[in-house]
């Protein structure tokens, strides 16, 4: 009897980066490949968000067809449920979630950071409650790294203190300092050699408090970079004046992964700030919600106008969602709660940011991003959507 | 810019019915072939229902890689909701929902007589209060005719009066006296001839009375014929001692249909019987609640020990779902209360009920059903599942 699915194949490859070219034409884009046991990533990219093992309403087959490289797991999540014995029992992360491509994990430090009135931060680590069931656990440096190895993460991410956007100043300072020393607790715990791990600066929107974060983390040996802690309550402006400032300081010769962002605007501008890596719930989150991207500005299928429209979401866009169903039909389903409607929605977005990332990296290779993303940018505005 | 979706092709093909054989080894089962404008159907046939225009979380794409034949649409749920204006305006069930093949819708009878309440019936017809928001409205079987016409379905059925099985003799017997007088209205009131319209036996689990409502309808133009008002609360044992006395007797020249049935036994002693067509919300509404088919038995999902089992749920099945996930990962998206569950386990159980009728076709064709039917009958009550 043939296994349900095997594991996953591995390349053997061990974790590269390759900066490709860059933008000729004054931004600071970047065109890479980022190499890794589960196969190569082109960047810019933008990762689907997998919280509990599955990127939520879409099949794996799904996402094949849109497109995507490579997902993320959320380690405070998948730790939780279904639990790591569960996750071994079945194989890994990859296997049990039938996903053969490269995976992502975060160190639920974000998670846990969030829970402010049940976690109890300590220099050793977080002790925190179950937001399930109230259950008590621990997550340190040492314990983020060996349940990230046992998910069978192609990306780890190294456990970082994540102050909210309102924290004092001191506050923020001490939180990049032990940002740092856990980085390095990170680092000494890794017991494998066959994926990633990349560190984060942390600091706010404090230009100088980023920079003393990012010389603390530069010369450790991390295999990229990600600038955390952004997007979590501070204005847009604020969000890119940071990026533009810091993404460019990021080693070149690593990929540069902002966590959490975002929208088609953040990426658009960001990427031109040079970042590789994007994550976010939003596409998804606000596909479940009826909120929808086009080239002209996200579209509300709640709204009445659409009732007997039989044009797609998007005329431009590939997707079997847009390929396939119109408006006034989406509207429908999402009014009847029809599950079929955050499949359908989900897998649009999705396509819609993956296309918008492949055609920057068309753009980056043709030397001129700036013309694609301003292009882009006022289309947007536009809101003929 | 080409349209979201071409209306589906219709062949010009007229409905008809070939009886291709019927089984040599001495049950009343038969292997049929029903073409309608939407292409052909391969009888026995299991009919997924798609109330609102979509079987409940799965794509057209699901469907035909299962191999569904033929959907369903209910007429009282689509009046209401998108209501016909919008289906005209896009296009029709058919195009509207990207379902290319052929739609049976039913004519609204069973839900408006299911809404005692709120319904009073008179000879004209049946005037009801929308679920959804009170709203008044009136089905009669003109007015059931012209809205399965306009919604563009393959097969149409009568409007009919559905008593509960607690019905009284008296009532049992005044609505099937009122159901045959509408079933010459609906056949009155057609205005198409592209597609068929099926007749509805009633009269209850009482066999006399099922055999005056089959001989005032067996001589009327319908192009099919169904029993209905059965699997209403009755015994099993009454089903199919009911079904047992009449479908053979209903006409060998043409479709015989048995509504809103059901489980895998019930298939498999039905077609036995000589039953051609089934429908039946039960395997997606089971999936979404974690109940599902196996050759050894429903499994529920939920159940804690299949927390670590890395086993599909039916290693003979060759579904997307038990070619790609455990039941280990299953449980734990149940449990998460994740979208893909629904989608992933209506999928299955859709598959396995669509190649269990497939085999009873070739059993048919074998000459030896009656192996067959209790072969799997035998299997499925070991409960080894």
């Amino acid at each position: 009897m043939a296994p349900v699915n095997p594991a996953p194949p591995r390349s053997g490859a061990r974790f590269g980066f390759e900066l490709l070219t860059t933008d000729a034409g004054g931004t600071e884009a970047r065109r890479g490949r980022v190499t890794t046991a589960h196969g190569v990533v082109e960047t810019p990219v933008f990762m689907p968000v997998g919280t509990l093992g599955t990127v939520k309403a879409l099949t794996p087959a799904h996402l094949l067809e849109i497109g995507a490289e490579i997902i993320l797991g959320n380690t405070y999540h998948l730790y939780l449920r279904p639990g790591l014995e569960v996750v071994e029992a079945l194989g890994g992360l990859h296997r049990m979630a039938a996903w053969s491509r490269p995976i992502l994990t975060d160190s639920g430090g974000f998670q846990v950071f969030s829970l402010r009135d049940s976690a109890r931060i300590k220099e050793s680590g977080v002790t925190f409650r179950s937001h399930l069931d109230g259950s008590a656990h621990e997550l340190s440096p040492e314990r983020a790294i060996a349940i990230q190895e046992t998910l069978g993460s192609d990306i780890m991410m190294a456990f970082d203190e994540c102050p909210p956007a309102s924290a004092s100043p001191a506050a923020m300072r001490a939180a990049v300092e032990r940002t740092t020393r856990w980085a390095k607790r990170c680092i000494a715990a890794r017991t494998r050699e066959d994926n990633a791990l990349f560190g984060i600066v942390q600091g706010g929107t404090d230009r100088a408090l980023r920079e003393r974060s990012l010389a603390d983390l530069v010369d450790l040996p991390f295999d990229g970079l990600a600038l955390g802690g952004l997007s979590v309550g501070e204005s847009r402006e604020l969000t890119w004046s940071t990026v533009a400032a810091l993404a460019p300081q990021l080693p070149a010769d690593r990929p540069r992964y902002l966590m959490g962002v975002g929208t088609p605007e953040d990426l658009l501008v960001c990427i031109g700030h040079g970042v590789d890596m994007f994550d976010c719930v939003l596409p998804t989150r606000n596909a479940r919600n009826a909120r929808v991207m086009t080239p002209e500005g996200d579209l509300n299928l709640r709204n009445t106008r659409h009732r007997l429209d039989d044009r797609p979401i998007d005329e431009s866009c590939a997707c079997y969602t847009c390929r396939t169903f119109t408006r006034g039909y989406l509207r429908h389903l999402h009014k009847a709660q029809e599950i079929l409607f955050s499949t359908l929605a989900s897998l649009h977005n999705l396509a819609y940011l993956i296309a918008l990332v492949g055609g920057a990296r068309a753009a980056i290779e043709a030397g001129d991003y700036a013309s694609y993303r301003d292009e882009l940018l006022a289309r947007r505005r536009s809101g003929l959507g």
